[in-house]
């Protein structure tokens, strides 16, 4: 950490700054420069900047030089942790496709929607029972009928039951029945949330927010490691920029830099991302070659019929013809595609 | 609603856009462009947009006109509401100034802080008990204890208490302490909890997200009147923005807007989009010039040993300089500056 | 500067970096972190960072401590700068309103314009000959006779006369008549355009990029102070963000921020910020109370009629009666409005 | 086009709108809705929305149902353009990766750089000696010297030589000597410059403003194909979000966007999205799989002692890798990678 003050700040004030980096496990190093002054100050920086050290006389602005981030750190652990559940494997080469509908809406449209990505060779099912919905007015999820039926077709087809916790009140309802849980983009900073799901031992796929940084995005995977639970899978689902024609902006960029920054899993939602389904394929290959672990794709046996997001949604066909782009591409790159068994 | 088609759309696939519209209570029109058909959906759009219909063969983009807010909007309310709390008042006229730490820290701390902002014309105290931060490894808030101190520092300052929930099920808890509930800018669709406090009868200050439009952030306000409370306070905090200089960009055209678009009364934060206490001032004089009806300003009586945001704290000596220079221009305005009894 | 290097480089690494801050004219420091090694660089940073710093061999990142611009900056003139043209005087507690057309459309339009500007007060002409706009089939300007037209409306009127440059083999015709050369936001980077007008001793007024930051926003006016012209305008026009609702989003914080930063004057562009004239006056006052010296407003004497940005240009009704408002504020703010003699 | 307007619009109202539509050459076709008044406009929407039509009373807003752009666009030509420069070809499956050092600094780097970009496979050599530099002090390109270097290594080499122009003036002179003349993002907007590069018959490289939408961006495309030069290159280049650890965030959907909404080659320029060479290679490669028809990518053969952009450049060893993986991924894909002669 660095702190810079003005040149002419007197002794008894940087005697404060020093003080202060003391009080707080740091030792300041002061260096006069010709038109500022700084004050380097060691320390492991684990503890952050000392409150109130922005605020000392003299002080014009604090550098952090470490990152604030610590067990998610590829410094701390250098080798990729490799997230499993069920047939579901992502990291350290492993690469894995989980898929489903958006809003899990019968039985049917549920098991349809199972056994088609299955058959394309999907190892996670994904399907929403509890949505966070912009509008009051809009569907707002089967809630515990839609995670009975998702229980269901997880068994039948033996897919990996990925769904959206929202309420610190009902992780354990869900995680009755998630195989992995996942925090929405909404949620990134809903502390509770994400220290109730710390408490579990279950995988939790934690989105990426709307306007979130990178580093934020590692500091709310710290809050669930902190808690113990280390089976945390990133994903990056598009950020909000000022381009429109899009939903959202997906961060390519954000998929290398967090496989460099974190020993973490990265997997990309190219569906919210694009908002359309057109846009899904490209989005895909392209998460592949930048790196990702994986990918959560929306699919409905009938995107006309889907309560929500269907303007993203991919057709069985589509998606079926994407994974076998995916598989060719897989094969280029050399990793490791997890692909279900095929079956008929 | 307008669906815009492809011009070489068949007679079948225009039928089934009409049909769909018809189902969710919309009359179709269809008129013939030289680019493209057009199909103009008559009906009241409180359903919002059909499921589905953006995927329809030929569909190339559907196109709201209404905006999808409803009891917030200026339209079904024209008069100012007005909320109230304790010597707080605010909307169709009224401006107050709420003020107070960023975290209540001690006994000590808090009151020094609420008799300081009393002396200084504010009738509404604000303090954090529960903290959501970026690191789990920062001051996460006094909680409980924060609460009581709140309550005692309230009834004796007579100041209306205002503090942040954070978690659904503390809700009950809080509004036992709280005159205003705040929901937080991370929590602005933190849905459960805007449904929780949507249940009471009582104010509710609901924060801007760091990244959400104006109409979302009206539809949040949305989802608490739809629970039948009323007396939403709108808040704008700033956003995120490519800028650096600054910890957030004030969107003070957002607080025009939200004036002309609804009937609720909107505050600003400067001390959250500043990030800096130099800036605060004139940030906060802008915002009274640009119709906001109070504001929500960090004060601490010794920002260089507050436990989170000394930086943006005023000290009491310039809250009361401030609040001199807001006096002044509330009277030149014509607006009417509640101010609480001068005491000494 | 900091230059931080990972905890293992070696004695030739750190060799090789303080060498090359050597050669550079820096002096520096090491230190030895607990995670990291910082070389602090002593020296006046007039020169940058040296290229290739940042790749050498266990270089992490190299961190700015000072500030990339000087002559505009308030360090090195600590007393604000007036800019004067005819009857306008802006800074230093003077505050001038220049208004008229987006773009001068015919002679009559013109004078009816600038009349009307004069007779509320304001003491500056703006109008476009020269229109930068988005697709090449929209009215460009009337270029050569727009400026004749500018000309002799400034003349009669005794207003001074602002109009925008976009070519630099213009700059000569344009600075034949105009008294302020105004260079729009999507030119703020054309660098050969800024040497040319800082070849003029004429005052030029520099609108913000719809992207830039501050910083940048004062480094290309320090290109115009460093070819000597030193009567530079900032103006803040709006910058582009995720919010469609209203045009750009006006940083209000930038003008206070600039203020602080640099001695020179800063106006505001209300009308291109918000892009409907109803937000024009909220943020006209907003702007005066965040310290602004002057404003920029878009009046169009039918704005039915105009040939561009109708949506955002204000009546003469509606211009009149904001100067009535602006008067009564300045006069609260203690700022000294320049108002044009009210002629009828 | 739809025009809505308040539900008590009256007959005069509605009748000015239909008239002013009727000038402009539309049809309107009135609409009675529950909640609104619209009037759908019938025509080409070439010359877009009628100046005025948005203020006139009665009228809420205008809602465009057509893009803007004509010549660019695929629904007027269905067919990739494919671009050629020497051995450079772009579009329609063909795949070129143009490569060199951000900036000429001698004769001797340049040619370093060409034979080594060449070695690797590259056919286009991009350089700069026209630099446009935030600040003054910084190194501006060696300028006249600098093009006659392109020019012999250009000949020497074979290579396509790419370079950037950066005013209008200059347009002449730097096409005597570039196959490709780049217009940077900085003059993304810079209309003159747009207008004289449209005059040539030679390709244009037109990178994305870094704050352009996609659909300005083809607007500014539409302004060199309105002039007459149909050989137009749109290059992405990251545009600039809120995230800080990246220099500009890779926009990679709107590669895929572009190469639906319009026939022209779309290439990627990793460097300048990521600025750390570092993620370059991941970038480069979701920009193939995204569906990009080439890379501009900067290499240096000492990239310690580049005098601009050093921590963005490749080293010739890490380029000759990364062309390795886009061969392999080019076949994968089913993309004709156009390679230059391999030469020891």
């Amino acid at each position: 950490m660095i702190v810079v003050m003005n040149l002419d700040a007197g002794e008894n004030e940087i005697k404060a700054v020093i003080d202060k980096l003391d009080e707080h496990g740091y030792c300041g190093h002061l260096i006069r420069g010709v038109a500022r002054l700084v004050v380097a100050a060691v320390g492991s920086e684990l503890g952050g900047v000392p409150p109130g050290l922005e605020v000392l006389p003299g002080v014009e602005k604090v550098v952090r030089i470490m990152q604030p981030f610590k067990l998610v750190s590829r410094e701390v652990r250098p080798e990729d942790t490799v997230v499993r559940a069920g047939p579901l494997r992502l990291g350290d080469g492993f690469f894995s496709v989980m898929a489903g509908p958006c809003a899990v809406e019968s039985r049917e449209q549920l098991n349809e929607a199972a056994w088609a990505v299955r058959r394309a060779g999907a190892v996670g099912l994904r399907g929403g029972a509890f949505k966070p919905r912009t509008s009051p007015y809009a569907f707002q999820g089967l809630e515990k009928l839609g995670l009975e039926y998702l229980a269901q077709a997880g068994k039948e087809t033996g897919l990996a039951v990925i769904t959206e916790v929202v309420d610190p009140s009902n992780v354990e309802m869900v995680a009755a029945v998630a195989d992995v849980l996942q925090v929405g983009a909404r949620n990134m900073q809903n502390f509770p949330l994400l220290r109730e799901v710390g408490k579990l031992r279950r995988p939790v796929l934690l989105k990426r927010g709307l306007s979130a940084t990178v580093e934020e995005w590692l500091m709310a995977a710290e809050y669930i490691l902190s808690e113990g639970n280390e089976q945390v899978i990133l994903c990056e689902r598009g950020i909000r920029t000022f381009e429109t024609y899009t939903r959202n902006t997906l961060d390519i960029s954000a998929v290398a830099l967090a496989k460099r920054l974190s020993h973490l899993p990265v997997v990309v939602d190219p569906s919210h991302a694009a908002g359309q389904w057109r846009l899904v394929s490209p989005l895909s290959l392209a998460a592949l070659a930048a790196g990702a672990d994986g990918l959560l794709i929306e699919v409905h046996p009938d995107p006309a019929r889907a309560l929500c997001d269907g303007p993203q949604s991919l057709t069985p066909l589509h998606f079926t013809e994407l994974m076998e782009e995916l598989t060719a591409l897989a094969a280029a790159l050399g990793k490791q595609f997890v692909r279900g068994e095929r079956v008929q």
